[in-house]
């Protein structure tokens, strides 16, 4: 039920799709105990030739790890799943500084996902 | 001002985002009585060929409808809303089965739909 | 940490992009006082051409601001944030009946941004 949106530059979305979803994946079974089938997740490239997405800084390998899921955890355990999913991106050789996560929280009666 | 983000196949969204974007919109009005002429829907079709939206399953043909809305309708009319959704895509050829469904909800003074 | 998203027609993002990501900066500045360098924005254009966003009014120019920021402003800080935008982008030939803006809220946890 989480859904996890990936933009990501092109070059590093061809080279490194997989390892990167593997690696948010476990990340998210490794802070949350979420369930191993619950993947859902939705990669977006971007050309960094255009100018998109902008930041101030210069950096070419802006990754921005969106997360939705439901309202139920500890700030604890959010900050878990931030370090974890740093630290699987770092062993793909992603700088932690190339990293943003905007996480939003909804409740169990906001998601359709399979049984009403 | 509900915004309706659709992620669909490319084929798909060719073939039937008409059809689509009209089911969704009947589902709204018919589940949680919006205006008609409140629409506001934004399709990205992908290809299947590239690994995204990427689930655990292999299934070509996934939907995920993200809808935005302001909080104001009861558990019972938010299940309504994806019953009717479910029951449009259907129509169309859609199976339950491939549609995922988050809600992100806001409030009121969180939009500007053409009137501060 | 704001995060911006930004769809907008492909000709007007080609022409005004780096006007209008200057312009709801400035806005967020203005109306809210957030870091100067604290800018974060993804564009996305779309192509007219695709009925996509699709509205029931026929108007070719529409841009969706879609803003995720932390839970902290009255509504009085947000309604001003509105009317900066719409003066910004007003300011470059966009109609504010063309604009669209939904904004989420979370929390100061829920973001990763550079440290943990």
């Amino acid at each position: 039920m989480p859904l996890v949106t990936v933009d990501l530059p092109r070059d590093l979305y061809r080279e490194k799709h997989e390892q990167i979803s593997t690696g948010i994946h476990q990340a998210q079974i490794d802070a949350l105990g979420i369930p191993a089938d619950d993947k859902f997740q939705i990669f977006t490239p971007y050309d960094p030739e255009d100018p998109t997405p902008r930041f101030n800084t210069d950096r070419p390998a802006q990754v921005i790890v969106g997360l939705t899921m439901v309202h139920r955890h500890t700030i604890t355990e959010k900050q878990e799943l931030y370090k974890q999913i740093l630290l699987q991106l770092g062993r793909i050789g992603i700088d932690p500084s190339d990293v943003h996560i905007p996480l939003t929280e909804n409740d169990y009666h906001d998601w359709y996902a399979g049984s009403l």
